[in-house]
């Protein structure tokens, strides 16, 4: 047996700041030196940070990514780690194009590297605009033990070169990751890790990354099984992390098996790490349950997204109802309440528990709080415009978005906007009223899920004595824009339950018309609903970015023309009368 | 030799009116065969429309596809038209996944099936995401001529599908094109067009799709040439057209040569056309100049958007500035002067001219006009919430923006924005202010562009006698967003010229820091004309939907991170300091 200390350093980096990204990875490679780690695996393109899109075909950003890489090697021996081999991922250019690659330092020099056979072009992802795909293998012996390494999607792939690996033999498969968040995508993971490693007979390094990045949030979650499919290793979630391991390896794969695919051997060091006393056996961390996993997911992606784009504060406006109630909890535990400015903003249709319920959510979660009515400037533009019915409504809600883009403007805060996926989805908001912000923390919670949230989070303030941060008369009373006398989404809208059932099989299912008849909906229902959300989207168009959650958010998953006549349920036989 | 009379039918067709589009079809093949046409060529996908982009995901809109086409081949020989041949685009869906594909009609039947083998997944393409390549041949003999199908991107690949048609022999070859039109694309594209009949050795019909698609508009100029690549007949640009022409085709190509491809092979009748006296022998319309092609661009994906989205007329504020008035003329080449509606709105640092310059536009086009001034509505935001500096001039630019949505509400017309490109790309513009609308109709037009086309679109008017649309003034005068006293834009921004020089270089080129110092431009003018593009990022994707024209269009074109800490020319060994 074969002994090896190996530490997945679980990063939280930002796209395009590679002198930053360098000095994160320094710092955790000092840590894992310092621990005694034999070998670290940071996730992928954890020098550029991931997605970089378009970033990777400009030739100037690629031959950066390169030069950093090589300065990041020349630093670590530097820095007296050069003896830590450190699998790190970054963006690599060659005669063929851009690649999605990872790197082996090692005292001071890039010593193999590898690049992603398969390029995900589905749901989030558009690798094969952006890369070209990868055909070799590295192998590296280090400290005796031999060392594969495969990418991200390529363990997504059956018959990919995780099973070649296992064919050729080697003792280690590493695999540096960039998989975003979504719901329970952790269970899938790890039974995917568990199938690999069994094909590899190997133990298999699972590394992603963590944090937030425009609309995708990384989840963390680095794994390690054993050959078998055993989880020896599991990091915790939404946080950066050293997951460190001691390993017993088999040692003594077989070496210059012929392969299909160039297979690339370098031996680093081939004498095994002497015996000593393991420190590390089994560290797993307990899965997040399905509603802290969100609330971790949405906290890290706003807290992120504002960090990262030079903001320090937020401004929202606080209307007494679950959405920006839910909104503001979700500022206040990724920013803290004093970062957070809350404005209740009523007009003459406000009732008195909307404004007391902002009142009282300000007082539970301490953020900062104003109250701005709009009467005035609602009165300028209704008098002299002549404005009546929806124009009237919608006027209502722009001065609301108005008056908050021009505290953000004085003030610097980041505006944020408290539409939900379902609202989204059926166009129920108003574009330049509450559409507003710069980010929209629960773009991708439908309806349902957003009071199921806001229970959960009560529930675990209540457990940990805390003060529960939303008024419970938020949580419980009818929804309302409350942009008319009386006016309840009732009035527009089919029940909440029953259309996000819809909106679940239609937008995450891309289930079409009969489809959605043989689930049991009226024919009724899943037109009005389906006309709702066709129509709506010009608006998602201009929808600020949220952080994505589901199978398929609005945004890069869910990509369809404005300009659309197909109308499910029609098939073409009927022409559509407008 | 054998004779045939072709018809290229450049029609304009709606995403996902699959009704609509067969009713457009059958319209044109009855004049085809009218016209004693043998085959009729329609564009790429022209039953569903191009692009559908996720609607080739859903499997409903894959099944009415297929079952519309199978009706249209049922609908045209029932109006008589069975014995003419008819290649049309449309969506299949198969085992292995949707198709980009092409279907031959006749006496009835479906009798052919090609599907596309290249799949363009670059610029504005993502047909990896959404179509399985084909990798079979179909080749038809009708009227004893040997006819095979390439589309679109199989005749911009070398060694695609037309090479092993050249191999293995045919008389004529028939290509359905969606190709959007891009500034001087129309050159390239008869080069391409004649480089591959040279190598099928045979004539080629090349097809393109007409009319405006959200952000993409198809220009026509179908092309027929020759089997040396000899120009036979060329249709107008941006109008729809049926190409008639007489071949004379040597016949008696090989049948049954062997191929690489699956060659799927079939006789719709082996019988020449008895000979006739050719009527159609050469038809070639002159390509537009550079200037009168981008504003048939521009008119056209203008109206399409506006018809197609079922409004009937569009409402834009007019500043007596030079993009306001440019959008307006084009408003009114695409609608007619009663369906635009101008108006002017005034604060209190509005000079006198820019007034005057907005009546004067409004008399010369005939478009609807009223002033609304916007002193109370901003005196009302500014008072209360004690906005200065910035915030007060975005405040007005937002009151602009509201008064224009409260009119589109009040009374129904599409709101124009009116930003050009070299706003966008630098961020002068006010996000829910003068950002505000459906459209933007020069959102891809630098702002010296801009200039020079007013310019054009005048003299155009001279020459034929009529009045120019621009005020000279409005051309003329140096550009201020009059947002404060005595303001300009070159207090905010580079010279236009030397501004757009460098866009030209960064966002079309993708060109790097030390390429754009290589070209000439000083490194400070470089460091800050970057800076301002990259950090607008957020501004633009919010930003309204607007006719791509260039190489490179903000938008689906060019897809950068919002967060994004690289910043050109720090090449990651300085970390930037904000």
């Amino acid at each position: 047996m074969v002994q090896l200390r190996v530490g997945l350093a679980q990063v939280n980096v930002t796209v395009g700041d590679l002198a930053g990204n360098a000095d994160v990875i320094v710092r955790w490679v000092r840590r894992g030196a310092e621990a005694g780690a034999h070998l670290l695996v940071f996730p992928e393109m954890a020098l550029t940070g991931y997605p970089i899109e378009d970033l990777a075909l400009r030739e100037s950003f690629a031959e950066a990514s390169k030069a950093a890489l090589v300065r990041l090697a020349g630093r670590l021996a530097d820095a007296g780690c050069g003896e830590v081999a450190c699998c790190v991922g970054y963006l690599d250019l060659d005669g063929q194009g851009a690649r999605d690659a990872a790197a082996v330092l090692y005292r001071g020099e890039v010593v193999a590297r590898q690049f992603k056979h398969h390029l995900p072009n589905y749901g989030v992802f558009d690798e094969r605009r952006h890369f070209t795909a990868g055909a070799g293998l590295a192998v590296l012996t280090i400290r005796g033990v031999e060392v594969g390494m495969v990418i991200c999607e390529d363990i997504w792939q059956d018959g990919g070169p995780v099973t070649e690996l296992g064919r050729i033999g080697v003792d280690l498969v590493v695999s540096p990751n960039a998989s975003p968040y979504e719901r329970k995508k952790d269970d899938v993971r790890l039974e995917l890790v568990a199938k690999r490693a069994r094909e590899a007979g190997a133990p298999l390094l699972y590394a992603n990354l963590v944090g937030g990045q425009d609309e995708l949030v990384f989840d963390g979650d680095s794994i390690v099984v054993a050959a078998d499919g055993t989880l020896l290793a599991r990091a915790p979630q939404f946080v950066e992390h050293l997951l460190l391991v001691d390993l017993d390896l088999p040692g003594g794969a077989p070496r210059g098996e012929p392969s299909e695919f160039t297979v690339t051997r370098r031996t680093l060091s081939a004498e095994p790490v002497p015996g000593y006393p393991p420190e590390y056996p089994r560290n797993i961390a307990e899965p997040l349950s399905d509603e802290a996993e969100e609330w971790a997911a949405l906290v890290t992606c706003l807290r992120d997204y504002v960090h990262k784009n030079g903001f320090r504060s937020v401004v929202l406006g606080l209307s007494g109802g679950i959405d920006s109630a839910v909104c503001a909890a979700l500022a206040v535990d990724a920013l803290g309440a004093d970062a957070v400015y809350g404005v209740s903003m009523p007009s003459v249709y406000s009732s008195e528990h909307s404004r007391s319920d902002a009142a009282e959510l300000a007082r539970r979660t301490g953020v900062h709080y104003e109250v701005q009515p709009i009467e005035t400037m609602v009165a300028a533009f209704v008098g002299q415009l002549g404005l009546t019915g929806l124009a009237e409504e919608n006027v209502q809600a722009r001065c609301r978005g108005m008056t908050l883009m021009g505290l953000s403007n004085q003030h610097g805060h980041l505006v944020l906007a408290t539409g939900n996926k379902t609202e989204l989805a059926v166009g129920y908001s108003t574009i330049y009223g509450d559409a507003v912000g710069g980010f929209a923390p629960i773009k991708d919670v439908l309806k349902t899920r957003v009071w199921e949230l806001a229970r959960w989070r009560n529930a675990a303030a209540e457990w940990r004595g805390e003060t529960p941060p939303i008024p419970e008369s938020s949580i419980s009373k009818p929804p309302s824009a409350e942009l008319r006398p009386g006016q309840l989404d009732t009035d527009s809208l089919p029940d909440y339950k029953l259309l996000d059932d819809v909106l679940d099989d239609y937008v995450e299912g891309d289930r079409g018309y009969e489809d959605l008849l043989a689930a049991g909906f009226e024919p009724e229902l899943v037109q009005r609903v389906l006309r709702m959300v066709d129509r709506a989207e010009f608006k998602r168009r201009q929808y600020p970015p949220g952080t994505k959650i589901t199978f398929k958010a609005f945004g890069r998953d869910r990509r369809l023309p404005i300009t659309n006549a197909w109308r499910e349920g029609q098939d073409g036989t009927v022409p559509e009368t407008t």
